[in-house]
């Protein structure tokens, strides 16, 4: 019941906080023989790592991970996988400024309206470091989608201030700063976020993230249709406040005979569902963006209450990106690919034995 | 693991096909003592009804409830609440003709993928139909919100068409056909749905939600964060492709500056995030929107294939809404009301013996 | 969280008090195209039905089970399967004199003090009614199982009163009122019975359940060791006090020597373990063994407490076995067909894709 | 879905193996506010800790255990709470002899078929090792037990070779190397397990465990029964093959009137049947036993397969205790902790506002 925990039949659970001496979580549920190295959680973690970019948070993490237990030999048991990573550059002193008020736009608040108590270090349990175990599980989940299933997930920067990405999802997560699918990009984002950081303030993002090769027939029909599922795993990120399937919002405005996707010989013929009808994967793309706020860590003085409900203001200073959606998208693949894991071997579980009636589709 | 069940604290399990003998659901965890009779669900259920208004399904259904345990004298036991709805107009014989061939934009092809096989007759469990038990269900949710906690629970028809509801959220549900918060938009909404209609088309639309007396404090900083919650329980909907938590896509263009809301003795002096921060309630209202595709039942002619994967064609007669984001409203209000009585009840499981530490903001 | 359900890939959870309208379950995770039959269920249900024997509860239900989803010409589709059965025979006026005090050994009293209330007609949801809905859910187990894995499943009334079935499990479920291996026992316990009875008493009964072609490999190392769900599972009918796998509470006074079961390649050649090792099975037969309690319903007077705590006496007259256990058989049977096809569901998640290192061990 | 988790409202997740680098655990749902020390949980695992006895397995391991996470300035937060113990100790070398060749009564063969592989060394993650988190964690709920509820728990050795508990359970632990409530058996017991040892064998034992002060209301009435989670946690313990509630596999052969035990106004007369009725707990003590088999790893030789299927013969030498059951006595402790607990949030999750309609009993 407590939710330190996603998944099913492939799940995983994390503890940590942004200061506290270490990060980990255990994996349950990997089936037994994948092939299974630290390098292979690295590449992504190093993706994800702060300090890597101009216009990220400038913590020094190495993210360092370790697997100590599940693996043997270099290949999966089956058993519970255990995974650290440990905080080396914390600098609480930073935060002991902020322990006594609630920065506006942040879990402080709310955390100590739940828990009658909080660990201000760094916003706790409540941090962006949260993220560091989804991306290393993700990376698990991803090796297992890749070997067993043929599934690839990308993700991609699909809006910024000025810059929008027009056109499909690319094939791959773009090898660029910014993750954009258009390496073009990079110079006028990078000049937005130094405009943006020299008036003291940060910008939202929106961000794409696409699953190729999931075959027809994953999800379920009711309350975890696999829509339902990709919902829960991308808002769970801190700062998503939206997310959108296939054609998303835009289906508001959208008329019947428009939006449904004909089905020919040769395979669909539009994909505006986004890869899933009726909660249940249909064999085309699995496409879904995210929308994260402008983080509310910057240095403009606000009005706030300090802890025992007094008038005050703060100023976030210190080490905090302009936008925190850049860095979000190796987590948008990450948790993608968590909730594709636990309903490949949901679908195991039901129907190993049910050969797909129809074939693949003729390519056209 | 199967999907048919959502919640922990307060879960919800439901049966039952658009044309089998009937609808049902258990609900466990409902506190002990509510009072509770078939009357408070009918309420609910009779707003969601097919048949009450010109632009929804034909399809005539009482749609009356019965509650069959878990109520004693009038009042819940706490033991599990079974409910049972009986299918009194199903016309299995309109859908004799799509048995052959797969609807595009529907379930057809991805259940018959998955399972290898399928209940054909008006869309089997995938169909709308199986909201009702989400309706039911959600109606005692909310009786056990309003009695022991205070909350409201809002819904709205937001956009449809040329129209958009602009302005805060209404204070209860609007008592009109169309949902609407300005009753005087009616005869609008009417004629553009005629338009669609006549043009043997349908239209997508969007719903807002809102619960109002939600203390700070419900939910989780991690995975199950009460957006994720919130996005899971509303995308889990049919023909919802989007969900969006107080401000939603529009962060990605928003400057943190103007998104984070400032806190004042008097309370938050905004409500940009929704009344959700890092997954924790603010005691703020909580406000989501959902964008509802366009229905693909429409009468016009579509390129699909058969149930041994040959070309042809269908155009989807018989009774259907032209906007099945009308009746949505009633399901996000259930749904919404489903993820906030999990949510209290957790709540209390691990907090009750927690006095928050602030009180209640003075008023302004 | 709460415990109207069990199994995780393969769940069943269900409603119904003694005395209401009726009883109903939802069994989800089912594989598709199962051929399955209301009569499939019906089968199990007379076996455990009241009014059958001679010392069984003289309540007259036909207990005829209705099939309302999850099947559609004659197999099941995959989706959620609701079952329901109605109560005819409820005679609710018996229990009016006891709504007002505490039946020792009974749950009437621990019911109150959960829930501050209680249905006291029958017993409510604590009633041993409940367990008709074990049995129709525990008939699909039992049939996924033999179809699908080949497991046949067997129980015995295994001791009762000055009788003791001594030898092996029995190949399948005695077809005699008392579910003896040995029929000739019959006359016996029959005696035996009408003695207890004509003492205005009732007697404890052990029972044994037998799972045969198990494969090697189904369920898990840690908490959810197989023996530990057929544990919960048994443990959790009711009036059952002792659970035992194989050699059970004997292995206290066992030397490693005696107890460890050598492999040789013609298969082991002991069953000490009850064919469960490390929490998993071994691919021996699966044994287990249950103490059902003297039922607490009897006529004889005993000192108790009225609904406001004060002193008095009850003696509990009306129909009830004087020996819970042999109905018990069934029941013991459907819990452990249950455990065993959610371990079934559960090991196709994780290794549906790998092969058993060794082979069946060749026959001696 | 897997199986390294228990519980659901407070929840304990484990990783690690016998010859890993580290054992570690995540506590989700602990209330918060809690005092929590390293201290607290090193009480419990240093009376399991190896190589404190005689007796018992002669690895050299100091079990120090880390709070990494959820516990800020000597309280709980309410977030997760993170456990790691490194493994000092683990001399693989002994085992390489072992690795081609399954151990019978142990988990080797069903480990290799269920996942295909293993890491043979020490038993991986089937070592007995595993229970050093249960123990952790259950140290952890312990303290809340005590804490927030006034309940204390006790284990004791029960029977073991000619010697055997009489009486009540002991008011506590008792604090001697074999945890018997009679310190003056020890004597005794030291040269029956000295003899057991020449003979190069080992002897099974009883355990007992009781919880006092448990309040009448904990457990639910169907599947989660309290004694049914009792049953699932005592029986998921390594080596434990069966568990009795109250008078336990001796209610076989009682009457009824014998059995149920009387309640007036001073509390009940008597406590056959353990602390719970109908699932959930009555206010008296809880009482359970658990049989623990010999440990197969003993020096005689036995004839086993080897990992490619051909006959051969193994003898376990190395370290082993001659009678698991004695250490088993603070897993037990653990294990009923983490049922209480959990039982105990739950309760409050359904029933917080609930006031029980009878006071505590007067005292006699």
């Amino acid at each position: 019941m407590p939710g330190d925990g996603f998944g099913q039949a492939f799940r995983v659970t994390t503890f940590g906080e942004s200061h506290g001496p270490a990060l980990g979580a255990i994996v349950e549920g990997c089936p037994p023989g994948l092939p299974l190295a630290e390098a292979d959680l690295q590449i992504d973690l190093d993706r994800r790592r702060p300090g890597t970019g101009r216009h990220v948070s400038q913590r020094r993490e190495a993210d360092r991970v370790r697997i100590v237990s599940g693996v043997y030999e270099g290949r999966t048991t089956g058993t519970a996988i255990g995974l650290l990573v440990a905080n080396e550059d914390p600098r609480s002193s930073d935060y002991r400024a902020l322990a006594e008020v609630f920065r506006p736009g942040h879990a402080d608040y709310t955390t100590f309206m739940k828990y009658g108590r909080r660990d201000p270090r760094g916003g706790g349990r409540a941090s962006a470091r949260e993220t560091v175990m989804r991306v290393a599980a993700g990376a698990i989940a991803r090796r297992l989608l890749e070997t067993l299933a043929g599934v690839r997930i990308a993700g991609w920067l699909a809006e910024l201030g000025p810059w929008r990405h027009e056109g499909p999802p690319p094939e791959r997560t773009p090898e660029n700063a910014f993750f954009v699918p258009d390496e073009a990009a990079c110079p006028l984002l990078d000049a937005h976020l130094e405009e943006v950081r020299r008036a003291r303030d940060s910008v939202g993002a929106r961000v794409g993230v696409c699953a190729r090769g999931v075959p027809a027939g994953w999800g379920d029909p009711v309350f975890d249709k696999l829509d339902a599922l990709v919902a829960h795993a991308l808002m769970s990120i801190g700062a998503v406040k939206a997310v959108e399937i296939g054609d998303g919002a835009a289906v508001v405005r959208q008329r019947g005979s428009e939006h449904r996707d004909p089905l020919t010989p040769a395979g669909f013929a539009s994909n505006h569902a986004g890869g899933i009808l009726g909660g249940i994967s249909s064999g085309q793309d699995i496409v879904a963006h995210l929308a994260f706020k402008p983080t509310s860590s910057i240095p403009q003085e606000i009005a706030t209450l300090d802890v025992r409900g007094a008038a005050t203001t703060v100023a976030v200073c210190g080490r905090h990106d302009p936008c925190v959606g850049v860095r979000g998208v190796p987590v948008a693949e990450a948790m993608l690919a968590l909730v594709l894991a636990d309903a490949f071997l949901r679908q195991r579980a039901q129907c190993a034995g049910i050969a797909p009636p129809l074939g693949p589709f003729a390519p056209p």
